[in-house]
């Protein structure tokens, strides 16, 4: 019997934050953050194998990524590599891929991963999955997953549900309202009222459901990706593509649709999970010496250091010494001793020195 | 006229201190420390020109290194770089040196200096080393060059000369004894009473006023190396010194003849001289920036960082944020951040590392 779910990895982003092991030529989603001999889209490639047959897993990149996509992901066939020309945001590329997946399938049910974020019981992300899977098919629901928050972090967006709704782990609510990066203020009072979870990035829902929602929302979008299907997985495809994505809009799904649409539900899930968006929340997932210094690099000597994080090649010999609350990391001849409280200011030092060799930084 | 002064550069340390910018493979004395374009041996070189014909320069360096100094003194003639089969401090390589000179010329005057010192009036070193030329031609004296004093500094050696002497610059008196590298407390009484100088390692004599030193009080080393005086500057001074090298004992001129001789004068020199033995005496010899930071390499971005000496290659893009008092160096991919106090722990910290990875090490 034919599989109808189908997986769709994004995986275009720059990943700006964690120079210089990510740079634009080799952005986060590629790399092994973690140290443990798999980047993250291999992380999330092998998750959704739970999830969907491999035939039926997607990976939407920029051009320019499509190579090391193939490189990392040797199992894919280059047709489930999606390219889009030029950046435009999540809502072009999720239009893209539903019309895609719509005209391979039209009972397809696709989930929607973003590639660079750690999940870590694996097993419970399968079950949540299943819940949201079946609530899409079941109505024409835009679902999301929603991650019981366990700090009042300002650096997430968040889905608030109604109060009067069972905050089961794994039930599914509908969303009252999505919530932007809030102050932390706010976003303690988010914690207090329970009914507020973190926006995960992953979505599922029908095909139909989603090419319905652009019509109704975007329908400039749903006219360059979705009015026309018949040259998807056709030669003529990539031509009707990059066309569309120099015409369109730069806009995020969220923008787009949830934040629009009515038919938006949340299942409430409880595996540990990270977006990896700081150097900060990746030390959080890090093992720890006896001094809380998180090391990766197998030649990284410390002395009276304490709290720092090392991220440096293998065929690097670093020794650090009284270094507290460091990040100090060294990719491709690109070094950098970060004081940890300064984390904040990595991207106007970035772009203060890229005026001086803007040549390095591009690599 | 037959020029009869010589110069011996002495070549052969290993430099452990500035590590990871000197290795054992590549030691202080071959590296442009200051970020000038040339190297200390260079530098040394190219002051010794003033004093001597180049045909009169000899470099005595460890059969390691010999192809260094090859490269870095090009105007050199292989029969200039004579070479040490193994080390054997600088009482032996200055007997050879002296004999081999003295083969060549009976009348000779030997200026004695290592490689690896930073002086800076030059002007002034040349009237210096020519007072101490006359001294040693007109007596049988071993004349060695006194550095006036800026700091009561614990790890230079002292020399005591007469209290009742004329402490003018550039004048010559006896030495009363020397003295080793004091503790703090009696490296202020030495400022204090202004009848001691920092012995800078330099060396003036007759090769015969030396040469009968080391029969006088080394016996055994005049045996081996200047006894017999017929191999020099033949085909068979190589073997003959191979052997006198693995024969002999280890021992500093210093202790060898120095402090035993009765016939050692000083020169009181008052240029600008550091042994450029730690990372802090380099600091105060390089240029700094608004932050006190003093920076070598071409692409190097500090914020919020002060007092901070930085030596990077050229090929390296290395940014340093909240680093107050460090030194930040990298070589041939070994990466140090030390800070500055903790300096005198770094020959420490290298033997704990080493154990781990011997092998970077040795490179």
């Amino acid at each position: 019997m034919k599989n109808n779910t189908y997986c769709v990895i994004m995986a275009g982003g720059v990943g700006s934050r964690f120079w210089p092991l990510s740079t634009p030529q080799k952005p986060k989603q590629f790399l092994d953050v973690l140290g443990i001999g798999k980047s993250l889209i291999q992380m999330t490639y092998e998750r959704l194998l739970l999830v969907a047959p491999k035939e039926n897993i997607f990976v939407l990149t920029n051009e320019r990524y499509a190579a090391i996509v193939k490189d990392q992901l040797e199992d894919l066939n280059s047709d489930q590599i999606l390219t889009e020309p030029i950046r435009k945001n999540t809502a072009p590329c999720i239009a893209y891929a539903a019309a895609k997946i719509h005209a391979l399938n039209p009972d397809a049910i696709m989930v929607v991963s973003p590639a660079d974020h750690l999940i870590v019981r694996e097993n419970r992300f399968c079950e949540i999955i299943q819940t949201a899977i079946h609530r899409a098919k079941e109505a024409p629901r835009l679902v999301t997953l929603g991650i019981q928050p366990t700090r009042p972090d300002t650096g997430y967006g968040y889905i608030e549900f109604s109060k009067e709704a069972t905050i089961l782990p794994g039930s599914v609510t509908a969303v009252r309202q999505f919530r932007e990066k809030p102050d932390l203020k706010t976003a303690e009072s988010f914690l207090d009222s329970g009914n507020f979870y973190w926006n995960s990035g992953v979505f599922i829902w029908k095909t139909a459901t989603v090419l319905d929602a652009f019509q109704k929302f975007e329908p400039e979008l749903f006219a360059l990706f979705a009015n026309d299907l018949t040259a998807y997985n056709t030669p003529f495809e990539q031509q009707k593509v990059t066309s569309a994505f120099h015409a369109c809009k730069d806009i995020s799904v969220d923008y787009a649709l949830m934040e629009r649409a009515e038919n938006t539900d949340v299942v409430l899930a409880d595996f540990d999970w990270s977006d990896l968006g700081t150097w900060g929340s990746l030390n959080m997932h890090l093992a720890k010496d006896e001094n809380a210094n998180a090391v990766i690099g197998n030649n990284v000597y410390l002395f009276d250091s304490q709290r720092c994080l090392v991220n440096v090649s293998n065929d690097k010999l670093v020794l650090l010494d009284g270094l507290n609350d460091y990040i100090v990391v060294e990719s491709d001849n690109m070094f950098m001793v970060l004081k940890a409280e300064n984390e904040q200011a990595l991207k106007n030092y970035l772009k203060s020195a890229e005026k001086g060799s803007p040549t390095f930084f591009q690599k």
